[in-house]
């Protein structure tokens, strides 16, 4: 299972009544951050998590609402003693801008590593966990800006009648299970297929903010179970400043969802003057019904369906 | 007059409950911020002010809790269109530092204008107030930091006596007592002392955070309205943290105020790990009476003595 936090749901600027746009995303005890602007650190802080255990930070650009919180972040990560490397991931430039910022968390007693992303579309996985996948994609906005996925694959179900047929003791089960080819001591290779049944729907994840509408948007949100979309302005007059600024309405966000057909969508990423993104939901749901103006702090755990 | 609101109160990471330090002074309707930590800019909008108006900003020094929040605070001023230029004043490496943080705050519509400190105590005026005086003094902390001292002076009263006798035109009374010298159509060139009483008390405002105990400090809240100083530990068993780490006890800064005896004091700057200061302010009281633990919003208007 996957929990996800919107951590904040601000565009542009922080307000007293609004987090700047972040997102947490939690697996297997690892944590993923996504941005990171002013206050995002006081935020998760409210939320009762730690800035110790954050592994991953994606960056979907560096206009200042997205990663003007990371010295404060650093910082407290090192505060709390942490030690292990972070992974930083986003555009081109990302090494420059940070190593810029830490004039003022020049010390740090962890590793960061680096991947700049620089290609329409590119995969990696999430450190030690082969079955989690984070995918960039590239999106239109005024500067390099990247939406992510994240894809978790889940094996078929152990077909029992399978392993016994092939004289397989119980301990070998688990390791197969996992992915693991195991050889036997009579010489035969056991594959994980070889005892597994077709493989099952994983979990999906799309984030998007800062951006106008575009393809690449929908085939990251194809199918997820959870589509996290920008909708900087709720009122359909702005569309022209959405046009300029490069951002979208929430109607064509909802548009987006349609053609992509998540489970459901939150919004996120409010222009300042939005001060009540639900009353202007009611069009947003009859493009795509099951629509939610985020809120600061929404959370959901995205489950395995049983079978 | 002048406005004093402590927008923050908290040292080290901002916190849920509580911003990071930092303190906005208004005098006739410029404004003047003294550090700028993660959120600052959220405080300031909380408590009802505009980040347009920022004429002044003085840094106490640049560990991250005292400025970290610069780079959104400058987009933000920029985008509620500011044009005027900024000052800008700080320890040496005032301009390495901002220029580095505004990696992210590239293009701004106002100017910003430098004065790093480098001596012991330095002096100047509020820009285009002669009789507002700031002065700096070096503290003592880890890194190069400064206290800052407000100082409005008053002119005497205004002697109607001496105008009359002098044949003085009404029209002339309030150039006279603004502090311009007159020449007169007959010749003679009239003075302000002439028409002046004796100089009367002004204003002082002293402001001092991230340093241990020292002389300077006693000196800059000589005699003060309000002295606002750092007291990063309640507990007195935190001695030797404050030691350590350059900071103060409560029971320092008491000591501090009574030695310097300005009005009153408001203490600032608590540790994360101080959650009620109030809890500790009777051992304060019983060396300096007139201190308060300061929290965040606090606010008070100086003026001048009835007379």
């Amino acid at each position: 299972m996957i929990d996800v936090c919107l951590l904040g749901t601000g565009g542009m600027m922080p307000m007293p009544f609004r987090w700047l746009t972040s997102l947490l995303v939690r697996y297997n005890g690892k944590q993923i951050l996504v941005d990171c602007g002013e206050g995002t650190q006081i935020t998760l802080r409210k939320r009762g998590f730690s800035s110790n255990p954050i592994d991953v930070m994606l960056f979907t650009h560096y206009h200042a609402d997205h990663i003007s919180g990371l010295p404060g972040m650093l910082l407290s990560m090192a505060n709390s003693e942490r030690t292990e490397p972070v992974l930083m991931v986003g555009p081109r430039g990302l090494e420059r801008v940070v190593n810029s910022l830490r004039v003022i968390a020049p010390g740090l007693p962890f590793q960061i590593e680096f991947r700049e992303l620089s290609e329409p579309e590119e995969s990696f996985t999430l450190p030690g966990e082969k079955d989690f996948l984070i995918r960039a994609f590239k999106v239109q906005h005024s500067v390099p800006c990247y939406g992510y996925a994240m894809e978790l694959s889940r094996t078929g179900r152990f077909q029992v009648e399978k392993a016994e047929a092939l004289g397989l003791e119980k301990p070998l089960w688990g390791r197969l299970q996992k992915g693991e080819t195991i050889r036997l001591e009579d010489g035969r290779v056991i594959t994980p297929d070889q005892v597994l049944g077709e493989t099952r729907k994983g979990l999906k994840l799309a984030y998007v903010t800062d951006t106008r509408p575009c393809e690449a948007i929908v085939r990251a949100a194809e199918g997820a179970d959870l589509m996290i979309c920008e909708g900087m302005y709720g009122d359909e007059s702005k569309h022209v400043d959405a046009v300029q600024k490069k951002h979208m309405t929430f109607r064509e966000a909802a548009k987006l969802a349609a053609a992509a057909q998540p489970e459901q969508m939150w919004l996120t990423h409010y222009s300042p003057s939005l001060l009540r993104p639900e009353e202007f939901m009611d069009p947003v749901r009859e493009i795509f019904p099951n629509a939610y103006a985020g809120k600061d702090g929404k959370t959901t755990t995205l489950r395995f369906l049983e079978d």
